[in-house]
């Protein structure tokens, strides 16, 4: 098969981790004799260096005309403090999401065996936890107008649904439910929102299209304790741009290897796939930072975009074992244990595949 | 002294918990001589029963001719699930606050050191936390304007925030800062939101004001991290309604003891003490609920509202000491030791003041 991937590595950490996969990537196309076709794109605060810009017209084109984008991380301290920053890393990411049409984020939680003692909580609360995240991507408070009044003494953001933005990524939802354990938690807050009564009363009319599944309706409040408590009570959860924001970041402690998270974020043009951590700036350049999260993000790739089971589950399993043979970066080796290179992790992956 | 407190008992488990509040209250008042005046008025649900208002004018009479206000809970699943319904018990919550000025929520976080192990999070991790997250409570999303269009086809709800509501929240922040350990940590959506910019910059420009408090900036969603992860790296948090809402519920659960945490909301015209859990309508009637988060919430009006710190201190050395004897409502007994009712715990608290 030919695959066409658009390679976005972005900033901080993100080239390095990029790099990683790369190899991984490139050994699974010549085990499974496919040909793989990497186009590399710039985004980020690379891209505002380079051409002013953090999503320019030329990456926007790479990522439309391939088969899919593996992407590294965005964002730099500078732009962060300076509330005045015109221009922002940020800003290509949500631009990105927006023209690709990335309306769906999805994020799988997980724990590792080998790795479930990281986890700040206890095992028995998280062992076997299987969960996934549905986030809307490209609507909400995030793309709704927002502004300065009163000579810049009052700022409004704007959280605006439309019914359709709501029935696409909720029909996701209750597919994904039914390959699975077939619930679903609507997550919302709308015993105040407006916006999400709009959700509620959406998702409650699409019930009857799924009858097998079985619909929960939380307060984004009440999950944000719940998730920690008891996340193996939740199967799927759907949820808008902002509360999947802090929720699937939330969610990502439970594993206690946010460096292993990977993420999908699918829709209209064609899907991305990226590591859940954030560019990681003080790492950068050291050869120090976990590939593991875009590798796996590249296996999520090879099983969603391509449909090639085969391949992901034999990225996976190269990672478990990784993991247990213990040839792993310094965020997992434990103060007893030899800690790897980013890069050493990344080719001792590519020999064992 | 003279302590004229209005009692706000609710909806649910309100009435039982706050019963059990009044007995310590009034047996605190005894020891020490105070005579204490209590004025009940109808709140939530039960006062949308009674006169089809969650906070009628003569409660916010009650409220704004007392010293501080006793709260319970509100709320009830009948309006939860029906995104149609035009009056609910929340718009009570909302229009109290607003109209008492109650612009700020203060939620303490600790650990009980008998009650350690019922957290999820394992000890090491929460041994010593002790932070508070003060939340703006009468801004934001929640009092914006909101509403359908489209033929209710698109709904909208606005976030905005003013510099003299940002100031008087983090004014507050700085000084409670420095009465404990000066650092401040301000929690915004500054790479996405123009209100979250609005905050960073007004608190940056706090900054010079309050040269020994050490000041960060973190994502909402970063914070919904770390706050489980390293909750100990926190002293004080200040952030915005709808973030507050969620991390405040979130911290909550690193006591393992969501049925003790108080909470205290000051602003303008009064100070309310409540127990940070909802109306938990299934155990509403069934004396088994704990009540004492409502019991430490009294303990916080004492100090706070009436300056009376023995008073305060006396309620929660007998609050620990039933916790060591376990004296305790099922929910923290376990399987092996005889849970008492709420009224059981309430009396024996009087007794032992
Ligand atoms: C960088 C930021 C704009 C982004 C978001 O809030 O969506 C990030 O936190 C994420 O979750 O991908
Ligand atoms: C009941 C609800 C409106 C309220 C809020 O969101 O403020 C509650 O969750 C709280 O935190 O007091």
């Amino acid at each position: 098969m030919k695959l066409n991937i658009a390679l976005l590595a972005g900033d901080g950490i993100g080239p390095e981790v990029v790099d990683q996969a790369v190899k991984v990537v490139n050994a699974v196309a010549a085990k499974f004799n496919h040909e793989v076709n990497w186009t590399s794109a710039l985004t980020g605060a690379v891209a505002i260096d380079a051409v002013g810009e953090p999503y320019p017209d030329e990456t926007h084109e790479v990522c439309m005309a391939a088969d899919a984008v593996l992407f590294g991380a965005i964002g730099h301290p500078r732009f962060d403090n300076d509330p005045k920053a015109t221009v922002r890393p940020e800003q290509g990411l949500l631009k990105m999401r927006k023209k690709l049409g990335l309306y769906a984020n999805v994020r799988p939680t997980f724990t590792f065996p080998s790795l479930i003692d990281n986890s700040p909580l206890k095992r028995e609360r998280i062992e076997g936890t299987d969960l996934i995240i549905l986030r809307e991507l490209t609507g909400g408070i995030y793309f709704g107008e927002r502004g300065r009044k009163d000579d810049g003494n009052t700022a409004f953001d704007t959280c605006t649904y439309t019914r359709e933005e709501i029935q696409r990524l909720a029909k996701l939802g209750f597919e994904l439910a039914m390959t699975r354990g077939k619930k679903l938690c609507c997550v919302d807050k709308a015993n105040v929102l407006e916006s999400s009564r709009l959700w509620r009363e959406t998702v409650q009319d699409m019930e009857k299209d799924f009858p097998e599944v079985e619909v929960t309706y939380e307060f984004v409040d009440a999950v944000a304790m719940r998730l920690v408590q008891w996340p193996k009570s939740y199967d799927v959860i759907i949820t808008e741009n902002l509360f999947g924001d802090i929720l699937t970041d939330e969610a990502s402690v439970i594993s206690g290897s946010m460096g292993l998270m990977p993420s999908a974020s699918v829709g209209i043009h064609t899907s991305l796939y990226e590591p859940i951590h954030g560019s990681y700036p003080q790492a950068a350049g050291k050869d120090i930072a976990n590939p593991l999260a875009t590798v796996l993000s590249a296996a999520m790739m090879f099983e969603d975009a391509f449909g090639l089971k085969e391949e992901a589950e034999l990225i996976r399993s190269v990672v478990n074992k990784s993991l247990t043979e213990g040839i792993v970066t310094e965020d997992l080796a434990g103060k007893d244990n030899k800690a790897y290179k980013t890069s050493e992790v990344g080719d001792w992956l590519a020999k064992n595949i």
